[in-house]
């Protein structure tokens, strides 16, 4: 039985993968269908070329990303979602909805939290 | 309109705060019930006092968690989730099912991806 909250579980590994930043927000992007590398960058907003490539790699490997090279010239390079990672990735877009909706209450909280002073 | 996806967004840093290893596990095992720091700590497998402090005083702000003293002697020191909280830990949580539940699939994804040596 695999537990995140083990140390060297793998879920635990796959979840800080998916759970870094660029990790949740290429799974995001990609859930709103394939991408070619430089879109992809732009959609994902402050990510830097070197970061985006090794995210993308960590999310193919682990099986969430499929990589397609179409042979056109010049070649064209795909991104897009497997069947676990449309499923990681819906989850993650309940989280960023949730989140979005949220955003006044958590802001209100900070406010009174650094009003406390203590 | 906010959006995950934009750098500045507030709900991308709360996505970044939450979305941190050790966020996600706090919040997870807060799911389970309120804790004391040191049970949390000891569930929450690796994680360091201080990195633990830090993540818990993170959460509060965000109006996501809410430490309650008791009166007691010697006084007890209570984390819980607030309403807010508790909607955000239950989407950890499908995720985190997902995840525990993919691990065979992710780690034969990994020995496909390792094999092809590209």
């Amino acid at each position: 039985m695999t537990t995140v909250f083990a140390r060297h579980c793998a879920s635990r590994t796959a979840l800080e993968e998916i759970g870094s930043k660029w990790g949740i927000l290429a799974l995001l992007a990609l859930g709103e269908g394939a991408y070619r590398f430089n879109a992809l960058r732009r959609r994902v907003d402050g990510v830097s070329e070197r970061m985006l490539s090794q995210t993308l790699q960590t999310l193919e490997r682990d099986g969430l990303v499929t990589r397609e090279v179409h042979s056109t010239i010049p070649p064209r390079v795909e991104y897009s979602l497997t069947g676990l990672g449309e499923k990681v990735a819906d989850s993650l877009r309940g989280l960023a909805d949730l989140l979005e909706g949220s955003v006044a209450e958590m802001s209100a909280a900070r406010e009174r939290y650094d009003a406390r002073g203590d």
